[in-house]
């Protein structure tokens, strides 16, 4: 029975294989057409990955792989949970069963209306025209709701398309941890609104050369850990990485003369991406486990690395000395701490990509809240501009100016894609939850970072996270690494703390 | 029964559209391999190039494709014969067949022995050790002669393995081509190594600016009519292009500083590749037509634009001023003749890759001679030394120091590869033959060339060559462009010329 289970598996793995490469081809194009494709490769660029992925999903989704997972669902039912094989068998069985559950003049369906949906939300957001926009929104909601009835719900519609990228995550579970923030983070940005003047970020703004930022971004990222033997940094407009295979990990950045910010702390980015990816274990190389447990673990290790540990006052202790070297001229004068409080200036803002790290979650909770109820019909396409304003001006106490700087700003909704934008709060909690247990288990976490050491964190991410890359749902990663599923409170009380001290306010008596 | 067809070819051209864009994912992959990729990736770039080279043949050798061709050869009786319908059956069913007739273990045996046999030659050219890599080279002949048995053949075995890569062309043929070949260009050989003396170019070594020698290639290839929208140019090992698609075909250089005619007369090889490629029809997109007749003919394109117009002197005649101008130190007291002489300089050397225009055919031809009579068992490997270093003198007049500039210095050998070598002098052949026929229909070519206007040459290559892609094979190719197959007569004729004046020879009576 070994032998037969050693087979399947045997075979299952060269399938995976195949639709492995196969993504991780397109992976490569993806980065090309990013990086150095000539513009005349646009057309020719769309079929090549639109065939990729069609091969892929077609031998994913074949009635070998079916049986073949039926068989060793069986076999290896006393296999141990976090054993390669029952991942792969398991983690595989729930990228099948969804793949399947869509039919495919569905998947064909949404990818057409994205694509003449596209063009029209351009236009719409550059002439400031709702209404332009409007019926391709609502075709994009029913088309949502369509997938969501496709793959199936207990509660809720939207739990369909979340469990797609968040797998395990409900939209009661998002709504709780939102309530929470919200209760906790609006008053933080209205304290941080009152006291504006209390930081001063004028220095970011005094031109650094362009190359010499690339340059020093380039070796901060090697010191964290990013490994540059199997990775490489580029330029691109919107700054990205990708994992193209654990030999192969890619970031990319840009750089802006007149705002500092942009490069080092972009790349940092990145490279936290990087290393998730870098750290994955050999043993679920080309299977579905290689790969981020969902984009909102994955943004964690980004995050943690760029704020949590990149914007702190230990990371800048230690590199403003040679950042001062390599701009003497704009740094002249400055000191770390007032670097440190300079890259740390927080205020409400109408464009989510360039919120900061304290508002960021507010921009979330909108979207997360327009999404589930334009999804159950609660609230209508034409309605969308008057209840973003309401909301907007109820967490951060702005009112937006146009629809433009408002519900038009973001891509995400001229495909169809709701689900996706609750990752990127999940992303900052998660870096929170887990650094309140690193601190546990590296107390001199700080003094490491003052000192340029960073080999004891990456260890601890490498060991806790990156290894097991999708093995496990984010909740079933966290309460292994940190004891608890998600849960909000360690990174309130890190804004709390840290932005209470910039910006000089008093500890808030409400939590 | 026009319905039938339409429908039939459609579903053909829906499976060959998805065959080319897997060889065109591939070749980004290559693309990429040789220029950005990080050493970390070597081991997964190999295997997603295997994962896509594989599913491309087993889309391409499909039991439905078979069906689709039996009807359509039928369906398609009274089609015009250069019609693209009718060409796309055609040399479908030749792609078809071929793949067919080799069984999968011999591919994969013949893929295996190369990649076993790729670091024992390396090894063995380093030591300088034939009988290192002899054993793995018996192998290779052996596997050679399989295929070619699978394959089948009319007259020689090598006749197969020409049919490959050069379609229609035979050995036979070719071997009259290298006698006519062999006793123009040996004299003419020993006359120029006579008059060495006649020709200096020291200039070449002066040192020259790497990043402007990049810069002036690449405006050059602009100028002659590579088009930087749909292609590009960086630096890689091994100089090549790549046709990805027809709005994105690349070319990649290399510069020396010690040595000028690398990077610009490299840039201009391969951007008459690219401009082959960029040339192609648009109605073959998406089909096997979309590539080169053979790699013969699109080693004419390159060799046309390298030699026959770069190295000419109303080349340079147009160029040198602004290349005076670029590099105003190295070029003092240089003028435009002087140049062109120097950029000319022809000598017989060991190495094939370094050869020039005059000995290059030299260099193909023992290849070829000792590539036929390995395959039919005239010549034992373990003989290869002694019979390359007496072909060397007798075609050259140089004595073999050793192996490894001599029988270890080419890759080709270390797999299983044998006909790919006679592509080269086919080659400079064409080019020679279809520029005879482009004097002919444009009688002031050198006055436009002189005044830096290749936009008529480029028009009657596209019209004449690169709007057919594969429709037509060599020969057939050049019996519509210039009312004549292959011959040698139009190559010898243009290097006797050409060489006899740099070096003050008499004209031959011999011929």
């Amino acid at each position: 029975m070994a032998v037969k289970t050693n087979g399947k598996l045997h075979r299952l793995r060269q399938v995976l294989a195949e639709v492995t490469d196969l993504t991780r081809a397109a992976r490569v194009l993806e980065w090309d057409q990013e990086t150095y494709m000539p513009p005349g490769g646009v057309p020719g660029r769309a079929e090549q990955l639109s065939t990729l992925l069609k091969l892929s999903h077609v031998r994913l989704t074949s009635d070998e792989v079916g049986r073949l997972l039926d068989d060793l669902e069986d076999e290896l039912a006393d296999a141990p949970f976090d054993s390669d094989e029952a991942s792969i068998v398991r983690v595989t069985r729930r990228d099948y069963d969804q793949e399947r559950k869509l039919p495919s003049e569905l998947v064909a369906e949404a990818a057409h209306a994205g694509s003449v949906a596209r063009p029209v939300w351009e236009k719409a957001r550059h002439d400031d025209d709702f209404s332009l926009f409007a019926p391709y929104l609502e075709k994009n909601v029913e088309l949502n709701r369509r997938i969501a009835d496709a793959l199936g719900y207990k509660e809720r519609p939207y739990d369909a398309l979340l469990d797609r990228s968040e797998p395990g995550m409900t939209t009661r579970q998002l709504a709780l941890i939102f309530a929470e923030l919200k209760q906790a983070i609006v008053p933080l940005v209205s304290d941080i609104a009152r006291h504006a003047d209390a930081v001063d970020d004028s220095v970011l703004y005094r031109g650094f050369d362009p190359d010499l930022q690339l340059s020093y971004a380039l070796n901060v990222v090697r010191r964290l850990g990013y490994d540059l033997e199997r990775g490489r940094q580029d330029l691109s407009t919107h700054p990205f990485s990708t994992g193209i295979d654990p030999g192969d990990v890619r970031i990319t950045t840009r750089v802006s003369r007149d705002f500092f910010n942009e490069c080092l702390f972009g790349s940092i980015h990145e490279s936290g991406h990087g290393m998730y990816s870098q750290g994955m274990g050999a043993g679920i190389d080309r299977t579905p486990l290689w790969d981020g447990a969902s984009p909102g673990v994955h943004e964690s290790q980004s995050r943690l690395w760029e704020n949590v540990v990149g914007r702190s006052l230990p990371f800048w202790r230690h590199f403003f000395p040679s950042l001062q070297a390599v701009f003497p001229e704009p740094l002249r004068g400055v000191d770390h701490e007032a670097f440190y409080r300079a890259v740390n200036k927080a205020h409400p803002s109408f464009i989510r990509v360039e919120a900061d790290e304290v508002t960021y979650n507010m921009h979330v909770l909108l979207r997360f809240e327009l999404e589930t109820e334009l999804l159950e019909g609660t609230l209508k396409v034409k309605d969308v501009p008057e209840a973003w304003s309401a909301r907007f001006k109820s967490y951060l106490g702005l009112d937006v100016p146009n629809d433009r700087e408002g519900a038009l700003q973001d891509i995400h909704w001229s495909s169809v894609s709701f689900g996706i934008f609750p990752g990127y709060t999940i992303g900052n909690l998660v870096s929170a939850q887990l650094m309140e247990k690193i601190r546990a288990d590296i107390p001199d976490l700080d003094a490491q970072i003052e000192t340029g050491q960073f080999a004891s964190l990456l260890s601890w991410l490498r060991r806790h996270v990156h290894i097991h890359g999708r093995k496990f749902t984010p909740d079933e990663l966290l309460e292994r690494a940190t004891g608890k599923p998600l849960t909000a409170a360690p990174w309130i009380a890190y804004v709390q703390k840290k932005f209470g001290a910039l910006y000089g306010l008093k500890q808030p008596v409400r939590n």
